[in-house]
């Protein structure tokens, strides 16, 4: 019996089955360099697996979205040329050229700060899989062929891995690789499957065959447990469930504290399926959208009418508020169209509303597209990163300008549309009663603001543990903002994961914090928490 | 007649004379592999050459300090190394050998953020010509060959071009590249030689021969004047050494603004030879002193007994005060012989005290060898980028258990050391009321507080001018800071570059800071500017 503990939980739940070693093929590619005669035939072997694997693809894409995105990737321009030029210029065979393009594009994608990013270079790898398969003729093993309960343990889970797994046998799953915000997560997540991923050394220290135990709400593995652990899981998997039951029981009951205050309960989402998930959940709006993955997953700056159709249909499913922000990218976040210079450290660098001010036509295209939405519904308008009276003021006066544009073209929108602004500097903390008089309503972005605050990198491993959003520093100032919004009459929201984080409710509610927006797994818990306060 | 502006004044002073273009022989290597059996013989030259720039720069290296680090480099077991691998595996010639390393060496200096460093990369580059004209065959021109005044105007000026240099002669000094704390800025300075650095383009605009003046108070160039500006510019040098010699006659006035409160003037210094510099502007002491130098100069982590050494003189040399902060390295700032793990984001990563907490055995050589120190003369300690009480409790009680150490050795200290910290982070301003409680004395570091309050990274282009140490939000922190340290009673420095500009004076005063440290140069005009407030 051994206890291993994990550090985050990808999907929550309790488990306990025998192991079920998912082990890969062995993927690397025969390397052999072409003489010129043989490019031709190489070109036209890789053709042909091409075509066989978007047919493929174009079949499973119609089961689950994913493999339309996996569809978008093996027919990708660059990838493609990529791999062909490999073959004709390099005279590599096309296993080689394969790989080598996959692992290339992957690493660009894992070299991102954001956490969503990195795990598209799985995505990459997952199809690069499918290419190497058909080159090398082999098959990947299935999940889709099991006949009894399990946890699967693996190195890490594909998309195509995944996609025929069956909840009713898969009670868990553990991987050594792969992040919270990895397909695997994504899929188990939505098919309510315990799940820890990131577990180094997992493969070593388990059997095919051997009884697990796995408590995905603490972050616990204990392999070959005793008779009195076992069942002790089974009673904590019993519990688990109850809780479950009894949190979706609560979806109803009004977010109101114990002294009457109402809470709006809020999510974070990332595009309008977000939205309809989190809707089960009974929210009250959405307290931030992040606008920048309708420029990411693009291959051009999106026109006024794509993201007009986009915030439209957002806005209509939205119950309350639809609080979009302006788009945050820039640093970790690139897009493949436009060219980002390199910085030495791009959370200091050339971001978010600083990038919207520099390209003044780019940014009224978003403002045109979001102001014509708000005919639809309740939205409101959020900057990113401000950290002075100036850029506010200047990213006003342009949705003035915005307005004025519609208006003399006959174009609808809300007159009254809130302009508020994420507090997520430490400037725009220590000027938070300047900006409160100027502002519609402040979001907290605890990420940056944490970040920032303590100087401390939120991604970087090697510091880590200095990253925390209980530092008194980042707790005086959040106080500092709600007083300063309050002061003023403004509503105060907190859109960071540490408003997702029910540990911290009593501290935000003591502080007066107004609006709690989060990922939509984390609502019921928050819920929970607030009722009780 | 034409108007330049620039930038940055690398010596400051007024000019006007011909110009004389100083343009540099043909340095690109002749470029040949070699066959195997040439490569001993090239060796053999190589090692020719080298012996002869050994004993070049060792004769130069008794008239000018700079030739002592130029004998170090040529003689760099790295640099040999790679020139003499590069021969012996890669069958380069000797020339594109030298090249090759030199360009590689100085790109890793360039690289670093710190300007000082990045000026490393000129000595580098200078120690490579040395090689090439010896095995080119060719001689580098000669400053010391003019007869009449002039201002050089060059590409760049190496320390090999200005040693010869007649402040006679030499009236002024314009070069398209160099930085402010490149050498020719650092001897320049030295000679009291007006020079304007980072001039692109002025080849091109200047003739030999040409009327030239400049403004290096101002940074202005005006190239073929006409007679009314060459002779306001005739006027402004007397003004100009008016005004200088009536700075020097105030440096035994002491700072007493004209409500009399006496302000400490210091001044920030990299080694000994830095103090010995600003002795002459009568200063009060060192607000900081950049141990990180003798770490950054070396071969390997300078042990105890090589770091009191250094510590012990300058301690001695000091008329009041030496506040020596602890290691401030990482991030932008490497050791060629330990191992930093590439960050995202350096200037938000394993930085200063972060590391010497990590890394405790280390940290307490430093601290038993400024303890040492303690003991001649009137030595501080100050921690850089503190975020926690944890943080700065765990360092005070590592100079507990070192002065403990010491005790039990025999070995003497003061006991009463004074126990500081930089206030460069937000979370410090927010905290600032319960460090004060804790430290000895505060000094505000503005380049950093800066960079992170407005999360803006000084050295990038592209946001400079977001870049602001008057931004409200900066100019709020530093009150913050003072008020708090006055509240507990502990006096409040400045050591970041604010402090050394005379417009931030009237502020920096009206919100109670009490010492102004800076680079030497600044010292004689904050000075003045003190007074006559």
């Amino acid at each position: 019996m051994e206890r291993i503990d994990v550090e985050k939980t990808a999907s929550r739940g309790i488990a306990a089955a025998v192991a079920y070693k998912y082990l890969e093929p062995d993927w690397t590619p025969d390397m052999t360099l072409l003489a010129e005669e043989e490019v031709e035939a190489e070109q036209q072997r890789f053709a042909a697996v091409k075509g066989a694997v978007l047919q493929e693809l174009g079949e499973l894409a119609a089961e689950n979205e994913i493999f339309a995105a996996h569809l978008e990737i093996a027919d990708d321009f660059m990838l493609q040329e990529g791999i062909t030029s490999k073959i004709r210029d390099e005279k590599k065979n096309a296993q080689l050229a394969v790989h080598e393009v996959v692992e290339e594009f992957a690493a660009v994608f894992a070299a991102m700060d954001d956490a969503y990013m990195k795990e598209r270079g799985a995505d990459i790898k997952d199809v690069g899989k499918r290419f190497l398969a058909g080159l090398k003729g082999i098959k990947r093993p299935d999940l889709g062929s099991l006949s009894s309960e399990v946890i699967v343990v693996a190195k890490d889970l594909y998309p195509s891995d995944t996609v025929k797994l069956s909840p009713e046998l898969v009670k868990g799953i553990i991987t050594e690789e792969g992040g919270v915000t990895s397909h695997v997560s994504i899929i188990a997540k939505s098919m309510n499957i315990p799940t820890l991923v990131g577990v180094k050394g997992i493969l070593d220290k388990v059997e095919d065959g051997m009884m697990v135990c796995m408590d995905a709400e603490k972050g616990i593995i204990v392999t070959d447990p005793d008779a009195s652990v076992l069942s002790e899981y089974q009673e904590k998997k019993k519990a688990y469930e109850e809780q479950r039951r009894h949190l979706e029981s609560l979806r109803n009951v009004p977010a109101v504290t114990k002294d009457g205050k109402r809470i709006s309960l809020c999510a974070n989402v990332g595009n309008v399926e977000d939205i309809r998930k989190a809707l089960p959940m009974n929210i009250d709006g959405v307290g931030l959208f992040r606008s920048e993955f309708l420029y990411m997953e693009n291959t051009h700056f999106p026109t006024e009418e794509e993201q007009f159709e986009v915030y439209k249909e957002a806005a209509m499913l939205c119950p309350q508020e639809l609080t979009i922000r302006t788009l945050d990218i820039g640093g970790d976040k690139d897009l493949s169209y436009f060219d980002f210079e390199k910085e030495e450290n791009p959370f200091l660098g050339w971001r978010a509303i600083r990038i919207s001010l520099d390209m003044k036509e780019m940014f009224k295209e978003q403002l045109r597209a979001i102001l014509r939405a708000s005919a639809f519904g309740h939205v409101r308008i959020m900057f990113p990163m401000i950290i002075s009276l100036e850029e506010l003021r200047e990213a006003k006066a342009l949705v003035e300008e915005c307005k004025k544009e519609l208006s003399a073209e006959g174009k609808v929108y809300d007159e009254k549309i809130e302009l508020g602004m994420m507090m997520e500097t430490p400037a725009s903390v220590l000027l938070a009663e300047t900006f409160a008089k100027e502002a519609d309503f402040f979001s907290i972005g605890t990420n940056d603001l944490t970040q920032y605050l303590l100087a401390v990198d939120r991604g970087n491993k090697k510091i880590a543990d200095r990253y925390d959003y209980f530092h008194p520093a980042v707790v005086s100032a959040i106080g500092q903002i709600i007083r300063a919004g309050h002061k003023e009459g403004i509503k105060v929201g907190m859109c960071g994961e540490m408003a997702g984080d029910k540990r911290a409710v009593p501290i935000l509610l003591e502080l007066g914090l107004d609006e709690f927006s989060m990922s939509a797994g984390s609502i019921d818990y928050v819920r929970e928490q607030i009722i009780n306060m």
